[in-house]
């Protein structure tokens, strides 16, 4: 057993604690990574606000320095810059894993915080914190070219994001509309531009139509202007719902052209659904869950072609509650990420 | 304008009453149909209960002899047998309609009873009758070879259930579960094995296991045998859901296999999803309404080809009550088909 320092959810609100964090001897599959940048992402938020006195470690989108290799680990070298996302280990045998979506492994995936380690039972702790041992299958090779800090979300807000869009096969000619504009709809934004799609901002805000048009979205239709909406009724094929509060399922379903799909990223909890708005037009509901390892790779190839990172605000980890009281408030464009290196300091 | 006998609701109950039914003079693109045998869809049951005094004149799957052709009809002749399904007319310009979709054309396709004539704003009414007319654009050629009694029942519950056979790329090697076994489920049975699924029954009643599997199916699991469903997780790649009554989705969720299809195809009304269990396995929840004259056409084909049609039970016309009153017990092996020939005797 090692320790590293990291921050810790100690009484449900975001003033995390500096703690000692325990970290496994490495097996001989696994390596040690120096975590270098975290990305802050709102299932944080949900998770610390759970929290009783022994709360999480947050973190699971970030990218670090290889520091120390398990015997059995030839695929990667120390100093090589590596990412880790929102699971790190799976069965490996199911269905699931097999066609590498590990994410729905049949035994459950191991979250990288608040998961339980396969081997030992322990509970796991999160990339806030300035080291992460992991089985090596889990560490993406960050390509060359993406900045750390600015690629770190891409491994929980744009792996997201980019799982439908690919199972949807959205390309050329696809029409997309991202509701909600936060780390993981302004992610959402870029890719699915970047696929070839004309994509369409659903929001509230109607200040966000010049930063949506920035990212590369057509336009910006207010979620507000009834009469917009009905112009835009009927109209996409896809729907990246990312909206985290509770919301009407069927004025967007309204939107949706025939066969169209409504993908909710931001919300879990119960919807009602009116099964006769899903009938009219063969419409699709449908939700996802980060991704497995053969999705994270390809995202990574594709940002790194086409030069595609999160838009970031970068803080040290000392700073951390303030991103998280920021993030909450939505005072975030698009997506803090942590500086862990302070965490160097006694 | 001229009339013809037929089974109009006139009181709420399923004692339908003999009147005469107004029939207009044929349009240049309009045939006339001697009407000989139409199914008893349970959605003529909601629509009869609906009822006022001046109820629907039901009816939207039937099969008869053209009697009449309009001057620009060249593609029909008189004496050839045609099929009509739930449409019968649609504005034939939107996106819908020119993707032969019409059922989701964008101005609302004409329903064959109970709809609005797209040229004198008349009620229409449906196949419960001896003669219609329409636009032979939705008259279908019956294909030698299919019985047309047997055949009446694929214009409504056979598309219904094979639009998302089609639509979800169902062939060799899918796994599809039919809930329910009535209409649309027996139908749906024959038409996926026809494809080359394998097919599970899902159902509350054993006795029906021997059906199923006479029907095609490979086995019958009782929705009741909670370690049958259990062992059933996550093995469905497609579930056509044709309950009418109001029941649970999540059961019916769990039981998909990763990227799997529920569609709902016999209740319309609002169901309760918790997201998350459509977020483990990206599943899909999902309806859908008749088919276009694409697919309509397409499936009498395929039924020609196969020798598919419905287990039905042909009663004369005057016996139209008891049709109805057994189906809404579920006495029915499998749609109850009317001889409207009766009609012709005073």
């Amino acid at each position: 057993m090692r320790t590293t320092e990291g921050w810790q959810a100690t009484d449900g609100t975001t003033r995390l604690r500096r703690v000692a964090v325990p970290r496994r001897d490495l097996r001989d599959g696994d390596i040690a990574v120096r975590v270098d940048y975290c990305g802050v992402c709102h299932s944080d938020l949900h998770s610390i606000h759970r929290s009783g006195s022994d709360g999480a470690v947050p973190g699971h989108e970030f990218v670090g320095t290889v520091t120390e290799l398990g015997s059995d680990v030839a695929a990667l070298r120390v100093g090589q810059l590596v990412a880790i996302g929102t699971i790190v280990d799976s069965c490996g045998e199911c269905d699931a894993c097999r066609a590498g979506q590990e994410n729905y492994c049949a035994e459950g995936a191991t979250l990288t915080y608040g998961g339980t380690d396969r081997v030992d039972g322990s509970r796991t702790a999160g990339g806030y914190s300035r080291e992460y041992v992991l089985s090596a299958r889990f560490a993406y090779p960050l390509p060359e070219g993406l900045d750390p800090a600015a690629a770190a979300p891409l491994l929980c807000a744009g792996i997201t994001v980019w799982e439908p869009l690919r199972v949807t096969g959205i390309g050329p000619g696809s029409r997309v509309a991202v509701a909600g504009m936060g780390g993981l709809g302004h992610l959402a934004i870029k890719l699915a531009v970047a696929l070839g799609a004309e994509v369409t901002v659903l929001s509230r805000t109607v200040e966000k139509a010049d930063d949506a048009r920035a990212l590369g979205a057509a336009r910006l239709v207010l979620s507000t202007d009834e009469a917009a909406l009905r112009d835009a009724a009927g109209s996409f094929d896809l729907i990246l719902d990312t909206i985290s509060a509770p919301h009407d399922v069927p004025p967007l379903l309204d939107l949706l052209a025939i066969d169209g799909t409504l993908c909710m990223l931001g919300f879990f909890g119960e919807v009602a659904v009116p099964v006769m708005r899903l009938m009219m037009g063969r419409k699709r509901l449908t939700s996802s869950g980060t991704g497995g390892r053969a999705h994270t790779a390809e995202l990574l190839e594709f940002c790194a072609e086409r030069g595609i990172t999160a838009d970031v605000e970068v803080l040290p980890s000392a700073r951390v509650s303030e991103a998280l009281d920021r993030l909450e408030t939505g005072d975030v464009r698009y997506r803090f990420v942590l500086d862990l290196a302070d965490l160097d300091a006694g």
